[in-house]
């Protein structure tokens, strides 16, 4: 408690990421980062740009590389918002989206940095229930609302919803905001982007964190109608007028340009999560279908809790929430084939 | 107007911050950057960044920059916060410590993105006017108050108020928090992170973007009492876990580890501040006293309107506030000497 502090300070319960250890040597598995570096043309694009013109702010409006999501995604940069990651974004679409009279909805199994969002601003939220399946209801977001946002495919289970449900959604709600939080959608999904130009209540948000093997940069982005990307800008300019720092834009851009990379990258990711999905199944674990670059898994015999902590004495960091109808799965990023292998060996041990 | 938007969304009037010509050959003398780039081992230190590793998250408390600032300053990283720019960080300073019942005050001349902040917290402020030789009057902020804030050095005026003066608002206010927002300090004031330790209701502010020549870097800093630093801390773990990234982090906090570049870079900009102004006063200017890296001037026959603009049709860009009592003011920053003949041969063609 302090007589400083704004008193709402005094009721946050902030998000938690995922540890980024120190050690080495370790098969770190936890945060859903890519097992592979970034294109070799970001990091040169980046090199380009570590010189004496960091004295100088960069572009406000990242106008480069909206310019560079854009022609990606075949839309205007008018289309186009851009972040310090995609949770930034996500902080800007609640407070300039998501601030109205009904509550909110999102699914009760989901990334868990939503509710924190709605305790930052007073947003109410009505949590729908995933069936016994862990897969989206569509009927459950067909009541008054005040903003709709799921992730697809949804964290932490990796479900994918298709795109007919998506525009059920969209429309029996056509007087709120859909949020379609894409940060994994390019290991299994199709892109919601391609409906911006028929569905004004709809934004997608997407991150270079994990497809784009981006995560050390920090940039997101948002696409969508742009009366609702100017909600953004808005919120934006009144909070930070510089959120991207010339390297981000620069490298970011450049991840943009180099679409060969880019699907090798996932095309790799794919399969390994195919490969360590079978093998997980051989070993007993219930897999759930998964678009993502993890998947969520349980075993019949064995706690989640304990498996974690075992797979950790092995040097294998994976998450584990400790969250009801949850609790016993674990969430295992797709690492490189050796990573695998070695989470697969330590598994065999710790069942054994 | 939209359906879509949170309604207060509708009366945000966002900062809008200085122009970033994407022209070259322009003397830039509008946004307050260093003429000169960083130290080579900022650079160095991000190069060695420059590789896979960027596919990994950030250290989500940036702990290395934190210890450099902690270093640099002799204070503990408990005392430390850092975010992407001071804007994001006095962000959170008006969020997390600003939203009391009173009105904050702050000189009624001052920083413009303050207002901003304040439209986007819902917060009533009580500007101060400044004195009219444009001095801080101390005996204003004796008052009731939900917080205090102004730079040290003031903008756009440049002028330094005393540690002395700073301690008596300190004393006068020990239930709310007084800011001391010192973008500039380092061009001609002392700082008063020597005052933390006495004063638990003192936060420091200080950016990377101006002494430090890493505008395009995106780092800022506050300094301040453990209980404050925490308050802060709660804010940024609810809105972005990771807002610097891999590269930032390795730069800003390579920056704190040269002093000799630091101090080098800043005694070249105070010399040449003194030679501009010398040049400005033999043109008839009026020159307010700068303790920053620009300097605030009117000339008594000519409307600062027009010599912004006559400068503009001469490619020299200076900053120019259309604003109740500074209508008339140029805010010029120190270029290289180069650049400040520039700007002085061209005020002579203007002024002839």
């Amino acid at each position: 408690m302090s007589r400083f502090w704004s008193p709402f300070v005094h009721d946050l319960v902030p998000y938690v990421p995922g540890e980024q250890p120190k050690l080495d040597n370790l098969v770190k598995l936890n945060t859903n980062e890519s097992p592979y570096g970034p294109s070799p043309r970001v990091l040169e694009a980046i090199r380009q740009q570590v010189d004496d013109r960091l004295r100088l702010y960069p572009a406000p409006d990242a106008d480069l590389l909206k310019q560079a999501i854009a022609d990606f995604y075949q839309v205007t940069t008018a289309q186009v918002f851009v972040g310090n990651g995609s949770d930034e974004v996500l902080a800007h679409v609640f407070n300039g989206l998501f601030r109205h009279t009904e509550p909110i909805l999102y699914p009760d199994i989901t990334y868990s940095f939503y509710p924190v969002y709605c305790g930052l601003y007073g947003i109410d939220a009505r949590p729908q229930p995933l069936a016994d399946d862990f897969t989206l209801r569509v009927a459950d977001y067909q009541q008054p609302n005040g903003g709709i946002i799921f992730p697809n495919p949804n964290a932490p289970t990796g479900i994918l919803l298709g795109l007919p449900q998506i525009e059920e959604i969209l429309q029996a709600n056509p007087d709120s905001v859909v949020v379609v939080d894409e940060a994994y959608v390019d290991f299994g999904g199709e892109s919601a982007i391609g409906l911006v130009d028929r569905y004004p209540n709809l934004l997608v948000t997407q991150t270079l964190s994990k497809s784009r093997s981006l995560a050390g940069l920090r940039v997101g982005l948002a696409v969508g109608h742009p009366e609702l990307i100017e909600a953004l800008e808005r919120l934006k300019n009144s909070f930070n007028s510089y959120p991207l720092d010339r390297l981000a834009i620069a490298g970011a851009a450049a991840s943009f340009a180099d679409r060969e990379w880019f699907d090798s990258v996932r095309q790799r990711v794919i399969d390994s999560r195919e490969w360590l999905a079978a093998e997980l199944i051989r070993l007993g674990f219930e897999v759930l279908p998964s678009a993502a670059n993890f998947v969520f898994v349980r075993h019949p015999l064995h706690q989640g809790a304990k498996l974690a902590q075992g797979l950790r004495e092995q040097r294998v960091i994976v998450r584990h929430f400790n969250k009801p109808r949850i609790s016993e799965f674990l969430r295992i990023t797709i690492g490189t084939e050796e990573q695998n292998q070695a989470l697969v060996s330590a598994l065999e041990q710790l069942l054994d």
